[in-house]
Order: structure tokens, then C-alpha cells, then sequence
């Protein structure tokens, strides 16, 4: 309707943004008003952001992370150890796991989870390169670090039945209490994994 | 610290689409992310119209609206009557007020409200564009659209004060129960102004 108002400029700005996770018509609304707002110092910068990462920004062959490098920055690093390989779901994974910064590791990005009710088998992730990948390079150990859902242990226990004739130790990220979370507010089964892998203290 | 991970490129976007009103740190690598999933539907699409809006889009030197004409096209409008000015508080009222299409009106935006606190006094909104612009036209009716806030309100007292001696009639929008609304989730306020100007069944 404001198409009437603004002109099919500002109507396209809107409708494309609308389309970002998290907006709606209406946050799309105040989004665009406030980068118009901000014309010199947020609209035109963004548009150039956008601009050089729709040019730029590459898939890496070896590992599916993002980077304008293939291999992408983490594939070439020399530091990071290749004997380990920490497999994830998505970028915003292995994002998170860089944030916290625990593990020079590399990363093996699936693209997703095994999801037969989706229509996601196995060749719709990126599990041929990593059965691959795992063959021609000595891997010591492969870290499933998935998010602790259905569709993500069903497609860690998939990966693990591959790797296993391969000779690769494979492992997965520790279930249990998150770090300052109340026992009142955890799911049954968060508490008998706690309980039943219980440490001494 | 994705900065390490994928380089300076995905970091400005992401730093950028963080200032958008509505989106924080998580939100934004998530629409980045969805962004380069969508790199030919969305994000290049995205980038130019941001872009084409950054280059065209103006401010309306008559009534304070963006549009990529100047005068906008409401003001260019010859079926909007002349006589009838809404005044709103933004770009975004303007909108709202379009969308339900109640009036083909005329529109003055006065860019906020005054608000002693946060420093905005009469010469920061368009306000004297405003009483010029009733001096100079014919306006018959000047029906004060700003919000029901405190400031909203103030800012309706001192333009109406503004444009009594000027012959035009104020006007502003009614207080009550809005349409679909329950009476148990109304403040006390709204009840009264409800009742008092309570009509015959």
C-alpha cells in the first residue's frame, strides 16, 4: 500500500528487507525509515557491504565454511591443528564455537541436519566431502558438534557409522547443566544425562 | 571475533546490519547468514535497491516525506484535497494513515514531537515550515494526527495555539476504545475519554 505513498523504490526496499529473519512488515517499516534516516552513515555503507559480500563471499571446498578466500581463512590457517575435526550443522556453529575460542581445530560445516519429514537425506549435506576429506587427510579425532536435537543426534549417529570403519575416534560434545543454568528450568532429560555422567567433586 | 574466522567483509556486514533498529548481534549473523544462502534472490536484490535508495530518495521540501520526487507525490497529488492537513509525527504515521486510506488529505510531518527532556524543542521539527505553509494555502482543516503520548500531546497544544490565529480549524484524532479491544486491558485513561464521549446506540 505505501507503494501508492513512496514510489516503488522505497516499496522494493521494503519488501526485500521483510524478507530478513526476524523482520516483518512492520520492523521492515521502521528499518528502512531509519536507514533512510541514517542515509550517510547506514544506508549507503550497508548497500556497499551487501554489495562486496554478494561479490565476494565464497563457500569453501574443503570444509563449506563462508570466507572471500577458498580455502576459506580457518582451512589455511597453519596454527590450527588438521588432526582435529570439529563437525558442525551451519556457519552460525562454527561461529559460535570461534566466538568461544576453545579449540584450534578445523571445522567440517554439514549445511543442515538429516530430516526425513524435511526431504534431507544424506546427500543434501556435505557428508560425501567429509567421508572424503577424513580418507585423505589423517584425521585423529572428529568432534560431532551438533545441536543436541532429534535431526542432530540421528545425523551425528549416521556420521559416526561412517567414520567407524575409517579409524577415526570419534566423540561428541558433553551433555549436562548449562554453566549457570537452574536445575528447576531443565528438561527431564538434561537431568538424567547430569545425574547419570555425574563427576567427582 | 568472526573477524578471525571470515574476514573483514562478512564482519562489516555484519557490524552494519547490527544497527538496524530491531536487530542485535545474534539476529544480525543470522540475517547475514540467510542473506548469503540467498545471494541471488536476496542479497544482490537487497544491495541495489539500497543502494537506488541511498542515491534517490529525498526528503519532500513541502511536507517533510521521502519520496524519490520532490515535491512527493502526495503533494503532487491533484485528487487530494488541498483544504485538509494531517499532521503526523513521522514518515512511518503517514504510512499508517495511507494504508487505511480513510482520507485523500495532505500530510505535514513534523519530524517528532517536542520533548524538554530529550532536548527537542519547536526549531527541531517542522514546525515553521508548517504555520508557513497554512499561511501561504488555503487550509480549511488542520487535523493534528500525532500520537496519544504525553509528548504527542503537548506537541498538538503547541501547534494548535500556533494555528488558532491563523482561522484554520484544529482538529484532532478521537480518544476510545479501539476497534477489537477488550474494556479489562484498557488503561483508566482510555475508559474515561471512552465514556465521556460516549454516542447513541
Amino acid at each position: 500500500m505505501a507503494e501508492r505513498v513512496a514510489g516503488p523504490e522505497i516499496e522494493r526496499l521494503l519488501q526485500l528487507l521483510a524478507r530478513l529473519p526476524g523482520l516483518g512488515p512492520r520492523s521492515a517499516r521502521r528499518a528502512a525509515l531509519h536507514l533512510i534516516r541514517k542515509r550517510e552513515e547506514l544506508l549507503g555503507p550497508l548497500a556497499e557491504a551487501m554489495r562486496i559480500a554478494h561479490e565476494r563471499i565464497l563457500t569453501c571446498s574443503t570444509c563449506g565454511n563462508i570466507d572471500t578466500v577458498d580455502p576459506c581463512s580457518i582451512c589455511r590457517d597453519a596454527r590450527r591443528d588438521p588432526g582435529i575435526l570439529l563437525i558442525v550443522e551451519t556457519v552460525s556453529d562454527l561461529w559460535a564455537l570461534e566466538r568461544a575460542g576453545l579449540l584450534a581445530a578445523r571445522y567440517h560445516v554439514l549445511g543442515g541436519v538429516l530430516s526425513p519429514l524435511d526431504g534431507v537425506g544424506p546427500n543434501d549435506l556435505n557428508i560425501a566431502s567429509l567421508i572424503e576429506r577424513v580418507r585423505e587427510n589423517p584425521v585423529r579425532e572428529a568432534i560431532l558438534a551438533v545441536n543436541a536435537t532429534v535431526d542432530g543426534q540421528t545425523t551425528a549417529h549416521y556420521i559416526a557409522d561412517l567414520l567407524a570403519p575409517l579409524g577415526v575416534k570419534t566423540t561428541r560434545l558433553a551433555h549436562g547443566v548449562p554453566v549457570g543454568g537452574e536445575l528447576d528450568y531443565l528438561d527431564e532429560g538434561t537431568l538424567a544425562a547430569a545425574l547419570e555422567r555425574r563427576t567427582a567433586f
